[in-house]
């Protein structure tokens, strides 16, 4: 067993390397690159993702599986080996139904149509993006042919990035979701009053919005001797190992809530990937556990930490000192309700928790239609506008803020969209089991201290890495699979109050 | 023929794109790296080197050329097939002998050693740096035996280098440099009254040097919509194919010389990367013909346009108006001879043009004795400082301004260090050429025009990237092989008229 496990962590070692570097050129591409360097990009991305793949999906890794399967049979379920074997099994069969040539195909076709869906954005310009899509909907559909699905194609992408999960269970998920939360926005439009939220558009100095969010983020507990903070179009998050964790943000002098609550969601992801074992480092294991399960940490410190009010009550004086002039007047109760305010808007990432899941809704139908070849992509402008029409009643104004608007669909990345809404109710799930462990956590957030939390998040979710699927790490966590329950009571009670709703809906 | 070329080229095209994904993280570790990622990154750029090398290094590899060298034998020496089959047979031979787990050694003592030759610079604590340094000398030495030698084990590395170049023949030309420098140098020590630098150390706003430094190397030619400026350590140039080649630069408040003259020695070699035939990427043919000939066009930027008086006829008027204060009351000609002021100092990168070669020597001096064991690593700062003393008169009053200056140390790269002086050589050797060529360059320069100069080194040197060694190159752009000459007249002239010291030497 020494043998073939030594012999398969070299491979994966290689393979994780060469995907590590794969990613230190993607942030590159997003913070640094000059205009000129994009077709040299693409040549090197599709390059090392298909060294990588061709690595991972040799015929020795799949004779190495065969042996320590036998040999890890009586070990534990979540040890460290039998973990490795199982989860690399996995990726190894999905993996071997791709071929190098269609992998090499998907990195270029990302790395190509980035930078004309930057200009299509800039620009509100849909049709510079079209054909660049419509090759990534080719390529989505080629993936999911080539892995295949018992019922839709949809379900090989979605089993892919969120391991157990069916089309089907999550389109009762959206059913359930749909029906709490549209009278509970028919509710927040008859009160729209109570909360205002003109402070936020005051014009807040970007360099001082840069250094209060880094400031935050520090004090969440975001290691920045291994990690740091760069300006890009869309922001994200992007893990190089356990010793180099990047975050991005962009900031708007018009607009408070990008800059800072970008920095907090992109820290919540980053600050999984710095507290993964490093017992798992490269491996397969050394990763989130599926695209919901970290989403569920970004959007827990975002929006269940970051917009609470006793994060506020601790944050508010050291903003207000910062920023004297926006904030002259405006009391901590106000500001809080501000940041909270909740009403129908066209961007996904500054949408409101109320709202939020009916932007990921409308993409994960557009999606599985775009898959399925029933809505065509040169009529997804006005699909879009129609459905954000008739789930949220507003008009959008163009394309950047409405089709265009998100970098995802820039690569080949269809079934990661639903793990927005799965973050929000795993957020919910494990936070309502956080504060059963932690009684006094409020308490603890109002003082400015964040370590217990991360502790429990560490113990309970970041250092397993990959072993586990999002049932059973929820299951291990919560003591109970998936469930929408947590984060439906936690929205109802949370903008019940703040709104002044009667009582809390069942 | 078709086939097998475009086999081999597949294969050089995907090397090609591991060396260039390694240089965005060698890149990327000098400007952005966070400290924790030091671990990760040695371990990414080891996994990189070594498949590049195995890849490059395959029996199939030695197949295609053994097929393709009777193929196009019958091709012009110049042809891109021709060239690119002699010179890959010349690579494929040298890094034969190489096995990998030396060079992955390497790639990892590289990248391991760079943060602890930072620290000990910082600290000016040669020990911390002395156990890593001691690991290059000893992979040196074996990079040396494993591809043998005749007479010297540098000569090993000084013909990987500077193909055709022997350690005999270097020494010839050091010593021609030698006897014509310190005469001069002695002239100009009577005479240093002459020129009279402090405004140099007036003060200059870092911010406001950056941004002209800039403008002044768009100016000259750097497209940067297909480059970047930043900042690190130690400046360097580096480039990831023909659409992405950067500089970066240092910055100094209280010493104007560092970041301007620094932007453009590295815009000189960017220019060189730029001006590579789109018909040669992603081949060992797309790169600079050597270091030596690399280092002749920064050099010549640097120094025979940029400490020219055309030059700054045209500039000092602009440069005037950025920095009014510490420019005040003083003209171009004091200005013009404040920059070539020529006087022993201790760091090579700041050196004058009469005393920089003698920094080289010094260095490729304790480079070969370090390889032969005659010096031991814990007695180079002692080597260092009396040779200083010795060759420039000068006490070194710590290590950072002694043995830890350079980072080339800090990777196993010895053999490097003599293409400084080289380019030194080339540069002139080429320049005389060119006003040959262009009789009116200096009425150009003074009016802000480079285009015919930058055309004339794309034409004779850049286009042809590595096709030829430095001597094919010099005789078909200057009808001669190799020569000190052209760089001894040119200093003994501008020198000699500058200190107003009587007749050239000669």
């Amino acid at each position: 067993m020494i043998d073939n496990l030594k012999r398969l962590k070299a491979i994966l070692a290689e393979e994780t390397d060469l995907s590590r570097a794969a990613a230190v050129l993607d942030w590159d591409q997003e913070t640094n690159m000059p205009p000129g360097g994009v077709a040299g990009r693409a040549q090197q991305l599709s390059t090392l993702m298909t060294l990588a793949h061709v690595r991972f999906t040799s015929d020795e890794v799949g004779r190495l599986l065969d042996a320590l399967e036998s040999e890890v049979a009586n070990q534990q379920f979540d040890s460290d080996e039998a973990s490795l074997v199982r989860v690399t099994r996995r990726d190894y069969e999905q993996e071997r139904k791709l071929s190098p040539e269609l992998v090499s195909e998907v990195a270029m076709a990302g790395a190509t149509a980035r930078p004309h869906w930057e200009k299509a954005r800039r620009d509100a310009d849909f049709k510079v993006f079209e054909p660049y899509l419509e090759k990534n909907v080719e390529l989505n559909r080629r993936i999911a042919d080539a892995l295949g699905y018992a019922e839709r194609p949809y379900d090989a992408l979605l089993d892919r990035s969120e391991p157990g999960l069916k089309t089907s269970e999550l389109e009762a998920i959206f059913g359930e979701i749909k029906s709490a939360i549209v009278p509970l926005v028919a509710d927040i439009a008859r009160n729209a009053d109570a909360v205002d939220d003109r402070v936020l558009y005051r014009g807040f100095e970007p360099e001082l919005q840069m250094q209060y969010a880094l400031d935050v983020v520090g004090r969440l507990g975001y290691d920045l001797n291994r990690g740091r903070q760069d300006i890009s179009t869309h922001p994200f998050s992007t893990s190089f190992g356990p010793g180099d964790t990047r975050i991005t943000t962009r900031v708007s002098h018009g607009f408070f809530n990008e800059c800072l609550f970008g920095s907090i969601h992109e820290c919540g992801h980053a600050m999984y990937n710095q507290g993964i074992g490093e017992n798992l480092d490269r491996t397969p294991l050394w990763d989130g556990a599926s695209p919901g399960v970290h989403e569920s940490q970004s959007r827990l410190w975002e929006n269940l930490v970051g917009r609470s009010r006793p994060f506020w009550r601790h944050f508010y004086p050291s903003l207000q000192a910062v920023f004297p002039e926006p904030l002259r007047g405006v009391d901590e109760e106000t500001f809080y309700r501000a940041v909270n305010r909740s009403y129908p808007s066209l961007i996904r990432v500054e949408a409101d928790e109320v709202t939020y899941n009916m932007h990921v809704l409308l993409r994960f139908e557009l999606e599985t239609e775009m898959l399925d070849g029933t809505l065509k992509v040169r009529d997804l402008p006005e699909a879009w506008n129609s459905r954000v029409k008739s789930y949220l009643g507003i008009t959008v104004p163009n394309d950047r803020e409405g089709a265009l608007q998100d970098i995802h669909w820039s690569s080949v990345s269809f079934g990661i969209f639903p793990g927005y809404t799965l973050g929000n109710l795993i957020g919910a799930q494990l936070m309502e089991k956080a504060r059963a462990d932690i009684p006094d956590l409020d308490a603890q957030i109002e003082k400015g201290e964040f370590a217990a939390l991360l502790a429990w998040l560490r113990r309970n979710v970041h250092r397993h890495g990959r072993k586990f699927t999002p049932n059973e790490l929820l299951e291990r966590a919560t003591g109970k699979p998936l469930t929408a329950a947590p984060w439906i009571t936690y929205v109802q009670q949370k903008f019940g109050a703040l709104y002044g709703l009667r009582a809390a809906r069942k």
